[in-house]
Formats: structure tokens, C-alpha cells, sequence
């Protein structure tokens, strides 16, 4: 941690400083320049509240050298994390293909998808259940019988599900839901994240719409420093002042996040784009990008989908992505 | 609700789509252009899924001509709303200086800055008792000690406390806390809202960092559908690109949520700029731009402050912010 | 167009507008539903100016059905352009290699780059000769004698060369350019923009840092306008609050454009992250998306680049990436 | 200026950087971490190439800590600066009320409003003679015979006149115009700003719809380098992801410009909003910020203007803003 002093700073104002940093248990380093003064802080600075110091007088600004983020980050632990879910896995050369229909409608919508879309390459079944909504006349998920057709098509196909939770309340009812989906617009719940990290369950951890990598890594944090270390990350577009996709893709998010940390990033074009039609390309550009897997919106009937209806994909379609995908991946691994 | 055909739908397909809606009871009105069919929806059209309609083939864009909120917009309540808080007000003519520190740090600090800052007009006091932190390492507030300490400074000096909660499971501890404040980060946890709206506890709901002001007023109507009517409205600044300020205050919020919504719009200028000394100007511009208040982050002794510090005003300094808001409400109400 | 009426519109008020409308050569449907009016303008609407409809008392919003661009259009001009340039050409099924430093800075730094890039794939030689910088203080580029340099490299390596205009006034020095490149800051410089539709050559357009793709392709319209139609496009980052890179790629922006316009579209992604690292993965992601091409900053010695060092490739990292992108290609192509 | 150096850096390496810098006539204050060294560079870092510095394998980061703009900040030049246009100015304690239509369309137009708004308290007429637009399609502006208009209505109200210049060749034509405009779209337009730093001109810089503060007040340096002083900025809203107002006014970069520069800023309500029935709230936030003027757009009949119809007041609102205005200044001065 760096601490630049301002100009004005007395001599007895920068012995005080440099005692009182001392005092937490630190070294300094002091370089004098004509103008200013820089202190280099050494150690655990943790013990430094960062707001506190260049909250002080004579502070001009603070610059933290190490990330905040540890149990993330890649410096702590260099090989990728691969996470098990069931009998497959996501991370490392493993690529997964998470699809299926933004809300689950019906035992015989979901099963049909979930059989369509295993036969296709799929790895996990998506489902929603409790449905984030903006408006709370919107449908709003089948919440528990949600749940409960989910894993009736666990069964009938054997596809590892995934699935949103909105609260921690709810937990219990996600005990067979192999990946808990945890939403853009929860990212920064902390409670929540809290409550998961006390779990061992797997987390798919959605970057939120305004939230940048950091923050995205710091919640993953949050859930790793309860103890549960099984987190995939996602990244599913950012807002931004373009309007002919409902939100960016942020592709070089990959890269970032591939480099600082060693968790697995997968990618969700069809909430990034929320345009059916530019689900694929930008399906193959997170393959070539580097990421660990894609998460698609797959309907029987798009068209009439109860929510998110013109980014889903017709089964055949997704097939189509998935074949893509795969000689994108064959591609760069040669 | 406008839907606007694409040029390639043929005869047929018109009927089609102009009976379906019919069938859900709507009124249809039928423009045709020389390229293309306009179709006017009429009646209630919550009935219809904008989604499933524009998700359509023959369908290029939906347009809605009402605004998605209905209980929180002006046109259902054209007064404007005044909530009553203990024997203090904010809405309408009254103005709302809600003061103190981000932190509730101990019975000491607290009680000092409540009798402080009533002294120097606040009408609220404020104190972070559960402190949403984007780092899992970083204090977190003393959680309930902290409101038993709000609850002892309200005792002591009279003034209506306002304090964020996190978790709907911790309503019970706000029992009484007069205004529960939603922060930016929880503006879409529809789950919190959804409890809050059960209860008639005042709600001060904080806009999110990249959330539009439509938004903001349909998180409002998730708690009125609840049936609580009894809600504030905070602008603390969006996120962009600029990074002098730590956000970037969007005063024309203020206009645009008094001509569309009756519920009273308060400033927090202290979050929005993250900087002291830019916080007084703020303060005066949200006065002249008609907000119902300010809440403004005072501590008694900044530099030391256990979270924002660098954003907090000494009491004198907050003495000094009022003096000069209520000249200027002065000015505009001659 | 679609016009929207108030509740408050009188029968008068409305048969006047009715009547206005006529009067310019429009047609009108008119839909009255139960609270609102909606008018549909039918013909040659670029008679009427939008901003004066929308201004009208009686009338709440305006609606553009038809985009604003005509000969950037897909619709006009439904294949893909194919720019030549010199005896190479850019769009369809070519896929550009544009490589070379951000700045020429002597004889022997772009010949050696040009005949390295050249070697490793480049189809095209790019280099800054008239550098935009934001400060008034650092290095502006060689002007003059950096195009004449840029024109010794292309007569011994054959390669085509791409270089910045900033100012209509330089244009005879670009005689000899096959490219012109408008940069980010100047795509919205509308007097330059018209020189250049009076010219032939082939203008390279790059994206605003915050410019919708809608504005892009206007300002192409600009150029096309005055009857130049040689135009590639290229998305080279968008300014968001994110700041692991120095702007966000907009991969989606590939698919838009090519959706809507038949003009060929790069990706720059040396200045979309301004991190050398990053730029291989996004160079194919890029590809994977269906871009035409890329622009990749290459220098002998990066570390000691005059500007935007921490960008460049060296030659060798170059060809790696040109590799790469070939697999891609290959691969989506099957 | 700072530089973090990687932990792998090697004592020769460490050796040799050291001595780089020295070599270019700078001292290095050297302070070694347990994981990472920091250097601290002293004297006129302007001799170093912050890219090059930081694109060296073993910089981690660098930070500049002198602020880049010297003659615009407020370090250099402690006390505000007056403008002096005609015989009024701004700057100090002289507010600046630049009142006028978005174009100049007819002789009778541009006189009535100079006589109507000057009546009411404007002390500077503003009106488009060459208009910048996003589409080649629409009015472009009435040009030089709009300039000879404006002229014509200065002789008649003795109001010294603002009008925007986009193509320094035109420099001639506004020999008789007072403060010359560089528009948003404009601001990184350096050859242009170059040659207005050659004049003696006032010049009105308006904030680029996505810069930051400190690229408005680098291209204010671009023109001051060139030897010209006279310089207003102008706030005019950036471009977010809210929708109801056509930009986001940045009410606290009043305040942050105050602090940072010596330069007059004026706020630009019109534009900023996009919405007549916003502009008087905005107008008044913008004098409690502080700021030294507001450009108003005015038009004797609104809803005909033929540009930026919806965002103009009246005159007789025009009085309204101004008095409010008055009233607002007097309160914060007192």
C-alpha cells in the first residue's frame, strides 16, 4: 500500500503518521520528493482501514498494490480450479454447456427441453424457478413445483441442474439442485452470499449488470471465505448506453478473470445480447475467448416462452451452436 | 401498447396475431402503412406479455405507451405524498435533513453526533448497523449493538432514526427503527422487497448504482403492491466513467421522479460525490432542484471514521450545509 | 413513424395535426384507442422533422420505424460489400491482417515491422504518422515524414498502408495512403467526415468511445452521402466504468453491424484493452464472431514504443495470433 | 510519479531502470517492500513517457501524481479567471445567463428572441449558425448567412453573441463573433483546438458526451498551449444508460472543475436534459453548485424550432429561469 502525502504536510505531521502506521504493526518505507512525500506501507496491510487513511489531512492519495481478493485470486493458488458437479465438471480443458428455458413452464416443456438439448451436447439443464423480475406484476417462476420438474428432468435424463435462488430462505429446497444460480441483480447480496458460503454447494455467480470484475471477485470471496470454495463465474453482459443488444457483452472479461483468478468463467450470451439471432457468434467468441463454458436460453416455442421469449433458441438451434462450439474449442487447443 | 409488424407478414399471419390478442380480451386498431402494419392494443394490457409478443416473427417492435408502474406514478396519486415519520414529516413542503455517521461505532460517538447534529437542524438521525461491504474482510457494523445504540441516542434526543437493513430475517430488530433503508446494492433484491412491502414500516429505497429511474419506481411498486405506501426515495449517484467523484450524482433524477411519481425523492450527496469537500454544493443544488431532503454523512471526527470517512462533514461543517439549504429553499418557495 | 398522442389531445388539435401532416405529402392512419391517439406516418417521413413532431404540445412520443441510415443499409444493399484495396480487398470472405506500431517513429523501425508483419501474415501495413493525443505535451507523431515513411516500408514490402487523417486540410499528403483512418475521437467530426465522402479513398471508421452502433453507421452514411462508398468499419472499445482494460470490446457491435449493414467490419482489440496480453484471445474471439478482419498494434520493441507500448506485440506475437485466428476461421467456416 | 516494480524484478534489472531514469535527468527515491520495490520519480516527469515506462516487463504500475493540465489548473493560477467578452464577462462573481435558439432560422427569428431574452435578463445571445447533427439528412444550419443574422441581432440589442464553429477553415467568418463554441463532438478534435489556441478568441469548450473532467480540461491545455487564456468549459451531460433525460447532467463536476481550475464553468441545462419542463430545476442546481453562468435554449415558438424543438423554452420561461435564478444566487452569496 502506497500513501502520497500532500505537499503541505508538516515534518512532525509525517513523524505522526509514520509512528501511527508502525503502531498497527507495519513497515514503512518513506521517499521524499521535492514536492511530496510517498510511504510505502509493508507487511499485512489488512490492518490498514484504506477509507481511514486517505480520509487524513494530510493524504493526498492511497494505492493499494496487492488485489483484495485471496482465496480468488490465481496468486494463491496457480492451477485452475476445476469444480465438480455430479458427474461431470466445469473448469479447466472441461467446456460446459449449460441450456434450457429461461423459466420452467410444465413437466412436459421441461422434459421435452431437457431431453432435446442432452441429445445436442448439453451438460446441465437451466431452469428458473423463483424468477427475478422488474416488475412484480411480471411472472415471477413456478418457485417450489419450479424446483420440483427441474428434477423430475434430472431424472428422466440425468442432466446435472442448475437453478436460481433469490433467497436464503429457500435454501432447503435446493438441496438436490446441483448448481445454485446466484443472479446479476444479487451480486452484491452479501447476505446471501454469506448464507451460500456456509454451504458446500456449487455456485454460479453472475457478474451484476453495473458491477465491475473486481467487484464480481470480491463477492466470489465473500462465498469463499465461509469455506465453500465451489464457484463458477459468469459473465452476462454489463449496461451500457447501446441499445441494439439489451446489454454488452464484456468478452474481455474472460481474459481478466482467466488471468487473476483461478476459478472458472463461463459466458451467457442470451441475457448479454438478448437477441436470439446473435446467440451464436457471440457463443463462438467466448469459445475462442477462453472460456470454460456458455449457459444458453433453449425453448421448445420461443415465441411463446412466459419470459425472455425473443433470446431463447429453438432446440435444432442450440445443436448448432454446441457443433460450433466444438470446432472453435478443436481450433484453438490444436 | 404498440406493436409494429414486420413488412414480410403476410394477410394470414395479421389475422392471426389481431385474433389471439382479441382472445385475451383486448381491443385491437389496425394502421397499415405502405411497408408496414401498426397494431394498437387497448385496454388493460398487462394481460399481455410484452415479451411474447415482440418474440413473435411477424413482430418487429413493441412499444408501451403506459409506464409499468402504476400505484408508485403520479397519474394514480397527482398529490404529492407526505409520509409521516414519528412527529417529523418528509414530502411535500417539508424538508428532510437526515444526518450521522455511516457507522454506528460506539454509544459515545453516537450520542455526540445525534445531539450535534440536532442541535444544527438535522431532523433524522442516520447509522449503518449491518454495512454492506463489497470485501468480505472489511468491517461490517455492529449489527444489532448498533441499533440498541441508534435506539439509545433516539432516546436521548428525540430524532426518528434511519437504518439499513440486509435481511428481511432481521425485520424483527427494526421494530423500532423508524425509516429501514434498502441501499443501492439491494434496490433488486425483490425477495427483501416483497417482506418490506408485508409490513408498514417508512422505506427509504436507495436507486442502485446502474439502475435507470423506471427501475428505481418499479422496485417502489414491488413494496406498495405489498400494500406499504409508505416509501422515500433516495438518488446517491449512478456509476460512470468519470472517477473524480467516486459516483456521479444524477440531480435531474429529482425533476424527472416529481413529475412522474408522487412518493417524495430525497439526495444523499455524501455517497454520490464520496468526497467532503464537494458535498455542501451538492447539498444546495438538490435543494434548488426540489428534493424533499438530503441525508448527509456527519462524523465527529472524520479522518477516524471506521467506513466513507473521507465523505463525512464534521457537525459544524453539516451546520453550515443547512444554513445554506435553507437559504436556498427560501429562494425558490418566494 | 409513429406518433403518439396526449390523453389531452382535443378532436381539433387533432384533426389540425392530421391536417399538417397531409399537407407535407405524408399519409396518416390513425388508431384511437381508449385514453390515446396514435397517428401512422406513411411515405417519405424524412419531410418531417422529428424533433419538431415530438416538440408539439399534443404529442407524447415519436416513434422512427425505419432506420435512419439508407445507404449504409443491409436493406439497400443486401450482399456484403467488398472494399478493394490495392491488390487485397476487405469484407466477404477476406479476412484483413492490418499490423504495424501505433506511431512510425523512423526508416528503420517500420520497415523492419512491416517486413516482419509482412513475413507473418499481414495483409495490410497500419501506422500513426498524425498521433491524437489527449495531451497538448506528449509526442503528436512524425506528420509528414511519417507517411513518408509509411510509404518507403509499403514500396519495399508491398504491403497497402492504413494511416490516421485529423485534419481535411493533410488530405494531399494522403494521396498516396490506401486506407485513411478517422479515429474514435473524430467519428463524430462531421466536416472531416464530408471531405472524405468527396474523395475516393478508403476510409477506415472507427467507433466512437461512446457512440451507439446507430451513430457509427450514420457517420458512414456521412461519407457515403457525398458519394464515397469505400468504407470498413471498425470497433475498437467502448467506454464503460470497468478499468482491468482500457475500454470494453463490444464483440456483439460484429454481429449488429453485420446484420444490419453489408459494409465489412474489423476489431481492434490492441486499443479495445490496451493490454498486450489480452489481445490474442480477443483477436479470436473477434474472428469467431465474424468480423472481417483485425487491427493488431505491433512493435520491435514494445517496451520501448513512443506511444501505447503496453499494447503492442512484438512481430513474432503477431504471427502467433494471426495462427490463431486462422484456425478460427477455419474452423467456423467447415 | 510512481512506479511499482513486479516482485520478479531482478536486482540488475532494478539496477538498470534505476539508472534509465536517472539518465533523463530525473532523481529516484527507491523503496524496497517484501514483495515489491516502488520508485518514486522526481523533478519534471514530463520527460518520461508514462506508456513506455509502464509497458517495461518488470513495471507493474505507475502512477502520475502532478496533475497532466498546468496552465488550466487552479495550482498555477490560484485566483478565478474573468473572462472578458465585450463588456460583460464571466468568471468570478459575474453570472452569465447565454440565452438563444438551437439554430438561427430567419432574420425576424433571431432578432425577436435577442430583443426578448435580453429584456429579460440574458447577457449573451447564443444561436447555431453551422450545426453539427447526427444525420446527414437533416438541417445543417443556415451557415454563413446565419452568422450575418446573428450579427445583425448583436448591432440591434448590443448583446455580445456565442455560436459554434466545427471546421477551423471557417475561422474567418467569425472575426465579429465573441465566444466561439466547440461542441461536445468536437472536444477531442485537437487540430481544431490547436487552431483556436492560435487566436485570441473566447472560446466556449463543451464537455464531450463521454469524457471524463480531466480530458475537458487537457483539451481546455490544448488550446491555452497555443497561447490563448480565454476559455469558458461547459458542462452539457454525459451519456449514461437513463433514458427519460437525453443526458445525465453532472451537477458535481461544477465543483470538482472549481477546485481543479482557475477556468469559468457554465452549465448547459438545455442539452443536459433534452426536456423543457427540466431545464428550470436544472438552471437553478447549477447556480447552488456554483457554477459561473447557464446556456439556455430559447425559441419564440418551440414547438416549430427546427432542431431540439422539445428541450427550448420561451422567453417569457426564459424570465422565469433567470429570476429563479437571481433569487438562488442571492441566497447562496449572503
Amino acid at each position: 500500500m502506497i500513501a502520497v502525502l500532500k505537499s503541505t504536510a508538516t515534518e512532525q505531521q509525517i513523524e505522526n503518521i509514520i509512528e501511527w502506521i508502525r503502531s498497527v504493526g507495519l513497515d514503512v518505507h518513506i521517499s521524499r520528493g521535492h514536492y511530496q512525500t510517498v510511504l510505502g506501507l509493508i507487511g499485512d496491510t489488512r490492518k490498514i482501514d484504506e477509507d481511514l487513511l486517505s480520509g487524513l489531512d494530510i493524504v493526498e492519495t492511497v494505492t493499494r498494490i496487492s488485489e483484495p481478493f485471496k482465496q480468488a485470486s490465481r496468486k494463491f493458488h496457480p492451477e485452475d480450479s476445476v469444480i465438480e458437479v455430479a458427474d461431470t465438471s466445469v473448469g479447466g480443458d472441461v467446456f460446459a454447456f449449460m441450456a434450457g428455458p429461461c423459466s420452467v413452464e410444465s413437466e412436459e416443456q421441461i422434459i421435452s427441453i431437457a431431453r432435446d438439448v442432452k441429445a445436442l451436447g448439453a451438460t446441465m439443464l437451466r431452469g428458473g424457478a423463483f424468477k427475478p423480475r422488474t416488475s412484480p406484476y411480471d411472472f415471477q417462476g413456478l418457485k417450489a413445483e419450479g424446483l420440483e420438474l427441474l428434477l423430475l428432468a434430472k431424472k428422466e435424463t440425468g442432466l446435472p441442474i442448475v437453478s436460481e435462488i433469490m433467497n436464503a430462505n429457500h435454501l432447503p429446497m435446493f438441496e438436490d439442485v446441483d448448481v445454485i444460480q446466484v443472479g446479476a441483480r444479487n451480486m452484491q447480496n452479501f447476505e446471501l452470499l454469506k448464507e451460500l458460503g456456509r454451504t458446500k454447494k456449487t455456485i454460479l455467480l453472475k457478474r451484476g449488470l453495473a458491477n465491475t470484475i473486481k467487484e464480481l471477485l470480491m463477492s466470489a470471496e465473500y462465498i469463499m471465505a465461509g469455506g465453500n470454495e465451489n464457484i463458477i463465474l459468469c459473465e452476462r453482459g454489463i449496461r451500457t448506453f447501446e441499445t441494439y443488444t439489451r446489454n454488452t457483452l464484456d468478452i474481455s472479461a474472460v481474459s481478466v478473470i482467466r488471468e487473476l483468478s483461478h476459478l472458472p468463467v463461463i459466458v451467457d450470451p442470451s441475457h448479454a445480447t438478448g437477441v436470439a439471432k446473435y446467440v451464436k457468434s457471440m457463443a463462438l467468441a467466448a469459445a475462442a475467448a477462453g472460456a470454460h463454458g456458455v449457459m444458453i436460453e433453449v425453448h421448445n416455442d420461443p415465441a411463446r416462452a412466459l419470459c425472455d421469449g425473443p433470446q431463447a433458441l429453438t432446440p435444432a438451434q442450440f445443436g448448432d451452436v454446441a457443433k460450433g462450439v466444438h470446432a472453435v474449442l478443436d481450433a484453438i487447443r490444436e
